[in-house]
């Protein structure tokens, strides 16, 4: 007999009406010795589990307690509570193993209020509390629909490596690898280390990703990446997944387009297929009082975006606006703003909050606060960056028309001290058919903290990796 | 107007036959200053442009060299040539940009036969080549078809850390990183690292995965893994990617007949489509003349294991099958069998091209040839741990039922010499609601290999690391 996750039960109760059905799952809450609540991950939502009249020894139900794992055997009927549609009536009932009181003392479990610490504390069993399971069920359909998005677009997914030699990217300090203990290294040291020569953890499969875009059209990476800088925020990890998509012959006007509709795309899915654990995740939005967009809620906000073009605007136009802005209650920003800075968060916050209302898109940037290979607009001071802002959180994707002119970019790599024997084969993707192509990076944590809500990055990756963390 | 990509085009020619489009692609080859086979590695396909009388300038056309990327605008009409179906009569083309002759002069992008060893010295332009990129995008489809498998069937994808503090696993020799400079570690050495403890590469997603397992019910892996090993063989990498399956409930059996369904699933994907690149695969294997199983090609091999049931057998009824039988050629094995060994690749052979003629499941292993964390069987001497060997390349699944008692795990972790204190968290899901579980896990490279038809694994991946070389 088939063993059904909650979920499908659920799905397909109508069907299943006065069925036998076997069903697995832990225990949620126990009432009278007369009602369970089981779960199993597979949905939010619990199952009831009615315990009729003198069918089990008293002594037997005495060992149902919070936290345990079951096995029912029993009949679907419709549920006489407000809370559930059905219910099973209990026939059989394994019980997997017990938990003692102690052990449950001082744990998560435990059915009542616990701060966020306390859950990364015990990392390993938040995964069963509602909110860290709606995060990872929401976290899943991201995922997926990001390689759905992508397939159904005729992009391949190419896995560029981890494992580095060069640090020249300049996006962030970098992680070291070795074989060697470090308490013992050899005279010779790095070239007689496993890769005969120094590795590093990746900070972008961005230029990787070019040289296959270069033969395969469009591609796009979704792997882990790395950051060795000692940023101890709600907003920063050592270790996160990053989507890059690269495209040939795609220029930048084209890359906005892309960035808008995948992450149109993206919230839709989640709309559409997350319902019950955006409903809870939204309750407790609202609950805890965060901070709300322009007194929107986390799922009205979804909906708002979905449904709004984003505004597109120069770095330079948007100087303007902030510089003509009646700013802050006071009338001014904290940090003055003028030609030629990075934005702010308060900048951020003032464009896409006060000024337009919708996500921003803010592009050509300056030459000097952008990356080498971004490609050198006609004025020869901005570059043809893109920049994607959201409400709460601020850039969620970062982008660029990458500079295809050989004589160009390795003019600029000189500029940057770029050793160009470490980037040969990047340059040679300029010298061997090159061709305009553009991409951008979306981090995965980013996405999901907005669309969950949540105020840390830290609550929406299984476990976190910061400064001084790497537990479990 | 639209550009379309050549797979779109072919795709779609009927409803597109005398339109005009655009379309780009690099150069594939050059006749007679009037046909150019143009590639945009959408397709393993070229799209014919025809070059009609004195329509371009015989110094513009010069330009057009094999490798350079260009943009044409033309008429589609259905070719009078056998080699395509449609073509179109160019009216404009532009050059992206030239490439030198003496560029192109020991690249891989000359028209001519090149070594693997050479292609693997380009890896950067071997994304150009028809081989690297048929294989690219069938280990993109195998990807997508694997996320899409687990998708369906209500798995949900986690991403793990890569950045582990345990080597507690014993699955092979781990990668230490760092944030110092390796000639410059600070007295306290690992204390003042950044993590405030010695971190190491993962060698396997699958003990953060059962954690989460034990809430969410089924979940997967999806990610690069690491090993240290000094192992140059055609069959192993440093870097590489890894699917690790971990279902709350599920007994052996049930493990067996996930991976199973699994593996016809992926390969029913591939054959549906893939179907131009598994062909030119196919052709350039049978070319190749490399070793085939029992006369079959490429095609047929994928064909076969998705029809026929995988053969089932304990390791104890499998040794006696080795004992019993009448071996190779001379009567013997090189390598004597006896209970308690591992298998060597020519028991594997053996077992599966010529005793049972399909893929084998070895399961109820020995216990001290697997892991610490597979479960005991009663007889005391053997776990339960399932092997999944296919014809060429061997193993291609490793996965068991888990250990869920407590006493037993705790026990069997002393046996390994595996501190407690490491691995509380993990000890921990077998004090809080334990269940049975189970879990196996699929090599990536491995599986595009065998579909591929590739020996060496270092051709399957974009960038190989492997001992000596993290280039690029």
């Amino acid at each position: 007999m088939k063993v059904f996750s909650i979920k499908e039960l659920l799905d397909e109760s109508p069907s299943l009406m006065t069925k036998e059905v076997f069903v697995n799952g832990w225990v949620k809450s126990v009432r009278s010795r007369r009602f369970i609540d089981l779960n199993d991950g597979s949905t939010i939502k619990d199952l009831q589990i009615v315990i009729e009249g003198s069918k089990f020894a008293s002594d037997f139900l005495k060992k149902i307690t919070i936290g345990i794992a079951l096995r029912v055997f029993g009949t679907i009927v419709i549920s006489l509570g407000k809370k559930q549609s059905i219910e099973i009536i209990a026939k059989e009932i394994k019980i997997y193993s017990e938990i003692s009181h102690n052990y449950l003392r001082g744990t998560i479990l435990q059915p009542k209020h616990h701060s966020f610490e306390k859950l990364r504390e015990q990392a390993h069993l938040r995964f069963r509390t509602r909110l860290f399971s709606a995060i990872l069920r929401i976290r899943h359909q991201l995922a997926f629909s990001i390689h759905h998005f992508f397939h159904k677009h005729n992009f391949y997914y190419i896995h560029t490596p981890i494992i580095t030699t060069s640090d020249a990217e300049g996006a962030g300090k970098m992680f070291r690898i070795t074989s060697f203990n470090l308490e013992n290294i050899p005279n010779h040291g790095y070239l007689d280390d496993f890769f005969g020569c120094s590795t590093y953890l990746t900070v972008s499969g961005q230029l990787a990703g070019e040289t296959a875009a270069m033969a395969l059209g469009k591609i796009y990476t979704f792997g882990p990446t790395f950051r060795a800088e000692n940023s101890n925020t709600s907003r920063h990890l050592s270790e996160f997944w990053m989507v890059e998509p690269e495209m040939a012959f795609y220029e930048l006007e084209d890359n906005m387009d892309l960035a808008e509709t995948l992450l149109k795309s993206l919230l839709n899915d989640v709309l559409n297929n997350c319902v019950e654990d955006l409903d809870f995740l939204n309750w407790s939005f609202i609950k805890n009082q965060k901070p709300k967009f322009e007194g929107q809620n986390i799922v009205e906000i979804l909906y708002f975006i979905k449904q709004h073009s984003f505004a597109r605007v120069s770095y330079s136009e948007a100087i303007e606006i902030l510089l003509s802005s009646n700013l802050n209650k006071k009338g001014k920003f904290k940090y003055p703003i003028r030609w030629g800075m990075d934005l702010q968060s308060e900048h951020e916050r003032f464009l896409v909050d006060k000024y337009f209302g919708v996500p921003v898109i803010i592009f050509d940037y300056p030459a000097d606060i952008k990356a080498f290979y971004m490609r050198i607009n006609d004025d020869s001071k901005t570059v043809r960056a893109m920049d994607v802002l959201f409400p709460r959180i601020g850039e969620i994707i970062g982008g660029s028309q990458r500079e295809e002119r050989y004589d160009i970019l390795l003019n600029r790599m000189k500029a940057f001290q770029i050793d160009e024997k470490v980037l040969w084969w990047y340059l040679d993707t300029r010298r061997f058919g090159s061709a305009p192509h553009s991409g951008f990076g979306l981090g995965l944590e980013r996405l999901v903290q907005f669309t969950t809500g949540m105020s840390n990055i830290r609550d929406v990756i299984p476990y976190p990796r910061t400064p001084k963390h790497a537990d479990f």
